[in-house]
């Protein structure tokens, strides 16, 4: 779907600062009745009528975020648009405008940055936002995108992180871990080109989990199922940092306690079979990978009849008081306290 | 006023990534009516009623917009807003809320980051905004900052930069150039310092100007000046890169021509006095300096009995038909072409 030709070169003084930013949003045009005004002018207006705006921000660094050697920059754009929307789907809220601001060194070409805009301006279509503005500026060393998102929602509807209550179901969308496992696999892969260029790797069995790190989709199916569904969520947050911490995150932000069972947690079968292959457990990797751009929510047991056998939705534990504290309920029963840990922080322990 | 102490250090990693965050936003709290939620969820929930949204975000990048051996980051936080500002108070409307993102690298202590963030506080407080998301990660060198500004406006106040009309008044606020001849003294006193640290430095003739450049004020009070006038602009832009590429963007959005009075461009009387001591022509140093974060506009004729006099505002030329172009009238009377062009480009040809 995604190719990547840096076979001409132009260089970006070439067409200047200005020049530039015209350049690479030629195609932008808006589409949504909300954006009365978008790029061009000292800011983008917006019309939300009397709904609500939510406004999410996040920073990809390059050799922090993402790494060039196996990100094709038109991948880049898509995903560093999915990292925002994802959080305005997880206010429950419709995703309306972004704005981009890259800064970027004279090492990229022109036609570099036009890959990177191409997978922005995808996205832009495919997930029906206008992109209202930004800024392109050099950088001293390497690729950085900010990006801002706006969503509108009517206030009811809007779902915060605070709202989960004792007895409440705690509910995961798609299925986890496999973004982390691709990266796993790129990695691998890179070592492996790095000894020996000539070879050719047989990727076809990791197609899934590669897909999931380099081009992630941000959920905005689940809020208008929600509502088609007639559930309002008590409270919800997307899964960027791995299970663990976004349960922590919700319970800490609501004052209540939680029990994840080992046992639901959605798993597809590549990262069953992948996780076999790298001897690494499926569950860590869930817990702690992160970029799995999945929501994790809570609901009423009296809504549990509106979502059940939805393939969408897994019911993975339940709410409790605050003083219970917060859980995994492994395979084996038995209760360990959940930890917000990173990849970085578990390596050390290996 | 501003004042930057590192004695004491603490590392990054001793806070992490959520710890920071929660750390460096502690005192945020949101004050206005049109803030429903702001840090500590997915993303922030504004409520504008009826009223249009603005949007606006630049990204200042170290060794590309700031230089950390003369800007304390005190002032580099107030800067980052008010160059957001800026944009809001273009378009004539008010500014409501910001999100600021931060790429650190690990050479900075906490320490440094609270006192970014008390320029970046002191700055809300006096602008009255609210901070309501930001997103802090690590760089791989330097320090990125990346600001998203929010404003609201009645839909009929709004000033776009497409409405100027032949005929119309162009109009300036404050005086222009001082900041950019406030960075030519911070650079000359920094090559000084280099070959003699213990020399002691006397700026005090230069306080006006290098205030400009470190803590420039973003025009807040011109939209509700212009609404006590009963004055509305037929366009409007703010002055960050300089008089001339700015009458350029205005003429070209509006499809006009322009006449700029040299002998009317508002200078003050310490950058006509340091513009002697360099041997610079001050006339250039406003054409093509920037970062004076005053307002560019254009009014009817019509209007000008409303803001004659103001000491707020000078009448520096007028709009002519497209075809006249647009053109510098110097003190001798010569008609030359207005070109937008940074230092850089300048220095060159030096």
């Amino acid at each position: 779907m995604f190719e990547n030709s840096q076979e001409n070169r132009t260089n970006l003084s070439e067409l200047g600062e200005f020049g530039l930013i015209d350049h690479l949003t030629a195609n932008f045009k808006p589409k949504l009745k909300s954006t009365i005004k978008a790029i061009g002018d000292d800011a983008a207006v917006l019309d939300f009528d009397n709904k609500h705006t939510v406004v999410s921000t996040d920073l990809l660094v390059e050799g922090v975020h993402f790494d060039l050697a196996y990100m094709p920059l038109k991948h880049l754009g898509y995903k560093a648009v999915m990292v925002n929307l994802s959080d305005i789907y997880a206010m429950n809220a419709t995703a309306t405008q972004i704005t981009v601001s890259i800064a970027v060194s004279n090492r990229f070409p022109v036609e570099a940055l036009e890959e990177l805009y191409s997978g922005i301006e995808l996205a832009a279509k495919i997930y029906n936002v206008d992109v209202v503005g930004g800024d392109t500026t050099s950088s001293t060393s390497g690729l950085l995108i900010s990006v801002t998102a706006l969503g509108m929602a009517e206030a009811d509807d809007i779902v915060y992180r605070n709202g989960a209550q004792p007895n409440d179901l705690l509910v995961v969308t798609g299925d986890l871990g496999a973004a982390y496992m691709g990266l796993q696999v790129l990695e691998r892969e890179k070592e492996v080109f790095k000894a020996n260029p000539n070879a050719q790797p047989d990727l076809d069995q990791y197609t899934y989990l590669i897909e999931r790190q380099l081009k992630p989709e941000a959920r905005k199916d689940i809020p208008p199922l929600l509502k088609e569904l007639e559930v309002k969520p008590t409270s919800m947050i997307d899964i960027s940092d791995g299970l663990s911490s976004e349960i922590i995150h919700l319970c800490k932000n609501s004052k209540v306690g939680a029990n994840l069972f080992e046992e639901k947690i959605p798993l597809d079968p590549a990262l069953i079979s992948v996780c076999e292959e790298f001897e690494i457990d499926s569950t860590m990797v869930t817990l702690s990978g992160g970029e799995d751009y999945e929501l994790l929510f809570t609901i009423s047991q009296n809504d549990y009849d509106k979502i059940k056998g939805n393939p969408n939705l897994t019911v993975i534990g339940h709410i409790t008081e605050e003083s219970e504290g917060m859980h995994l309920i492994t395979r084996a029963n038995q209760k360990l306290p959940l930890i917000a840990r990173g990849w970085n922080s578990m390596n050390k322990e290996d």
